[in-house]
C-alpha cells in the first residue's frame, strides 16, 4: 500500500507534541476518533501515520506523517485537501513539505511545456529571461497595447498582463488581448525576436476558458493565473489537457502567501505539481519579505531540484526546502523543471546580482521598475534585455 | 465613481502605518510607482485611497481602504485578488472586513438558496437543524449508505460526504452517491421524513461538474464542496447558473483556515457572497481555536446580518465583524441569508449550549460523535435529532 510523507511544522507546547502530532495523522485522514472506526483496514491503511517528529533549530517540531496515497484519489484539490484541509484551521500548524510517490506524482500533469518549451517558444535558448508587465490597470485596451509594443521592439522575452487586469470596462478582455497580440506581432516581425505576450485569465471556470479560447484564437504563446484564486484543481484540469488550453502557464502567487504553507512547497513545488509551466515569485530584497535563502529553495524546487525532499538545509529555517534526514533522498521526479521568476520591486541596477544569485534556468520579472522610466522606457528595456544576454 | 472599503489590520511598527498604508493601496490597485503613472483618469478613479488608520485595542492598526469598484470587474476572483491577492504575500497584514457597494453585490450570486430554502428542502420550518458526516473514508460505498440509512431513519436533517471523501477507489463517486441517496430514499419513504444527502464535489472543474451531473441525477438535493480548494470563481460560476447545478450548496471550510483572512469575513461573508447556502465552521470548544466571539460573528456573518461593516466590536478582538466607527452602517444586502453550520468535535451532550447560542437558524453537525457510538448509533442520532427539536 502506498504511502507519502508530508511535513509540518508543529508550534505547541513541546509537551503536547506527540499528542497533536497523532491529533493531526487523525484530522488529515479519517478525521473522527480512532475508538470509533470498525474496519481493521480503515485502521492498517487509511490512517495516517506518525513517522518522525523531531525538534527543529528555528523553533517548534517537524512532525512526519505518512498519508496514504489512495486518499488523495490521485486528483490535485484532494491532495491538497488531505494535505492541509481540516488541519490548515488549526493555527499551531505550518505545512513544511510534502515528498510524492511516483503514482501520485503520475497523476499529476506537471509542466507541458516547462524551461525547455519556453525556451522554444522565446527563442532564448540558454541564457536567463526577461520578463515585464503591462500596467497600470485603468489604461484603455489600445494604450495597453502601445506598452506592449514598446517592449517587444526593446527585446524583452515575456509580456504578461499585470496581475491586477482581468475583464474590467477600462480594457475588457478580448479587446485587450487582440490588441496586444497584434502590437507584439507586428514587433516580432520589424525586428525579427520573438517576443511573447501572456494575457491573465481569469473568473470561474467557464469564463477562463473562454478566455483560455480567445487568448489561442489571437495568437498568444503563453496565458498566466494565479491557483490560489483559480483554483489549484483547475490548473491541474487544464494543464493535462491540450484542447482546452494547450500554451504554457505562467503562475501568479497572488493570495498564496497568506497560505501558511511554505512559499516553496506551495509556489515551487505544488504549482508545478499541478502543471504551471513557470512561477512568479516574491524576490528577496524588494517589496515583500521572502529571504534568499527562501528564493533559492523556491525556484529550485520550481526547476525540480528538491522533489527528493532530503536536500534541504538542517536547520530548519528554510521552511519548504526539505529538512536533513527526515526522508532517504528520492528519486528524480519525472515531470519537468519550471522556470522561476522572480519579481516585486525589481530593477534593472539588480539584474547582475540577479543573475548571480538564480544563473540562466531563471526569468527576471521587472514590471514598474521599467515603466517608471517614461520617456526612456524603450531605452531602459533594451538595457535589460541586452544586460541579461550579456550575464548567460 | 463607485468605490468600497476594505479594512485591514497592520502589525508593522507605528511609525511605518501611514507608509505602509499607502503602500497597500498602490499594492492592491495599479501595483507601480505613482510617479510612473500618466494618465490623471487613473491616479483619480483607480488607485486605491486611504481613508482611515487607527490603532486597534488588540494591537496593530486597522487600515481602511477605499479601492475603486471597477477594479473587480465585478467578478468574485477578481474582488478577491484586488483585496488581498499580493498584500497576501506581506506578513504584516490581516484582512479583516469588506463592505461591497450594491452595484459590486448584485454582481455576486449570493445563496440561490439560503436558509429559506433548505428549510424547505428538509422540512424543518422554525427550528434549528441537525447535521452528521459519513465517514471514515476507506468504506465502501455500500457500507457508507449503510451509515446514511441510518441516520436517516433517526431524522437528521442533513448527512454530508465527510470531507475527505471525494473520488477514491474505496468508494468511487458515482457509485457511493447512487448508493447514500437510494438508502436515504427509502428511509425517508419508511419514516415520512425528509432527509437530505449532500455528497462532496471535487476536482477541477470538468470533473466537479460532471459530479454535480451525477448527484443531480442520483436525487440529491444538495451538495458540498471547499470553495478555497476548488476556488471561489468556481462556486459562484456554479451557483448563479441553475442548468450547472440547482442545488443548495453547503460550503466546506478546508485550507481556509490559513488565510490570513479574518474568518466571519471569509467564511462568513465571502462565501455567502460568492453563493454558498450554508456554511461549515469550526465550533469554540472543539477541536478548533475559533473564539466564541468568532463563532458569533461568522454566523451573524452568514446571515447577512454583518454586511454593513458597523456592527461588529469596537476592541478589533473581533476580527471581521466590522470594526466601529471605521465605516456607516450599509444598508441591508440583497443577499439571502445562508445557513450557519458550527462544526468540529462537537457531541450530544453540547446540543442545549450550542442551540442558546446560536438560535434557530443554525444546523448543528456533528459526525464523530455519532459514528463513536456504534451499536448505538441509530439511537444516538435519534436523541440528537429530538433533542434539537425540542429546542426550538
Amino acid at each position: 500500500m502506498s504511502r507519502f510523507r508530508a511535513i509540518y511544522r508543529l508550534t505547541c507546547p513541546a509537551r503536547d507534541v506527540d499528542a497533536r502530532a497523532r491529533a493531526i495523522a487523525v484530522e488529515q485522514s479519517v478525521e473522527m476518533p480512532l475508538e470509533a472506526i470498525r474496519h481493521a483496514h480503515v485502521l492498517d491503511e487509511v490512517v495516517a501515520q506518525v513517522e518522525d517528529i523531531r525538534p527543529l533549530p528555528g523553533g517548534g517540531h517537524a512532525v512526519t506523517l505518512l498519508l496514504a496515497t489512495a486518499t488523495t484519489g490521485h486528483e490535485a484539490g484532494q491532495l491538497l485537501n488531505m494535505l492541509f484541509g481540516n488541519t490548515s484551521l488549526q493555527p499551531d500548524v505550518e505545512l513544511l513539505d510534502v515528498e510524492l510517490p511516483d503514482d501520485l506524482a503520475g497523476a499529476l500533469p506537471g509542466p507541458r511545456f516547462g524551461i525547455a518549451g519556453i525556451r522554444a517558444a522565446t527563442g532564448a535558448r540558454e541564457r536567463a529571461l526577461t520578463a515585464t508587465a503591462l500596467k497600470p490597470q485603468g489604461l484603455a485596451a489600445e494604450e495597453l497595447a502601445r506598452l506592449a509594443r514598446t517592449f517587444a521592439v526593446a527585446g524583452i522575452d515575456v509580456i504578461k498582463d499585470d496581475h491586477g487586469l482581468a475583464d474590467q470596462r477600462a480594457a475588457p478582455f478580448a479587446a485587450r488581448v487582440e490588441a496586444c497580440q497584434r502590437a507584439v506581432d507586428e514587433a516580432n516581425r520589424a525586428t525579427g525576436g520573438h517576443t511573447v505576450y501572456a494575457p491573465s485569465l481569469t473568473g470561474g471556470p467557464r469564463r477562463l476558458l473562454e478566455q483560455a479560447r480567445i487568448a489561442r484564437e489571437a495568437g498568444c504563446r503563453m496565458v498566466m493565473l494565479a491557483p490560489m484564486i483559480a483554483g489549484l484543481p483547475l490548473l491541474a484540469e487544464l494543464a493535462a489537457d491540450p484542447d482546452a488550453l494547450g500554451l504554457p502557464v505562467l503562475a501568479h502567487p497572488a493570495l498564496g502567501g497568506a497560505a501558511r504553507i511554505a512559499p516553496p512547497l506551495l509556489l515551487g513545488k505544488l504549482f508545478r505539481w499541478c502543471g504551471a509551466d513557470a512561477v512568479i515569485f516574491p524576490n528577496h530584497g524588494g517589496r515583500f519579505t521572502y529571504s534568499p535563502e527562501t528564493c533559492r529553495s523556491i525556484a529550485e524546487s520550481a526547476r525540480g531540484m528538491r522533489d527528493g525532499g532530503a536536500r534541504g538545509r538542517a536547520d530548519g529555517t528554510d521552511a519548504g526546502g526539505g529538512v536533513e534526514g527526515l526522508a532517504p533522498a528520492g528519486k528524480p521526479f519525472r515531470h519537468r523543471p519550471a522556470l522561476p521568476v522572480p519579481a516585486g520591486g525589481m530593477s534593472l541596477e539588480r539584474v547582475p546580482e540577479m543573475l548571480e544569485f538564480y544563473g540562466a534556468d531563471t526569468m527576471l520579472l521587472i514590471g514598474g521598475g521599467l515603466l517608471a522610466a517614461g520617456e526612456a522606457m524603450l531605452e531602459r528595456g533594451r538595457e535589460l534585455a541586452a544586460a541579461v544576454r550579456r550575464g548567460a
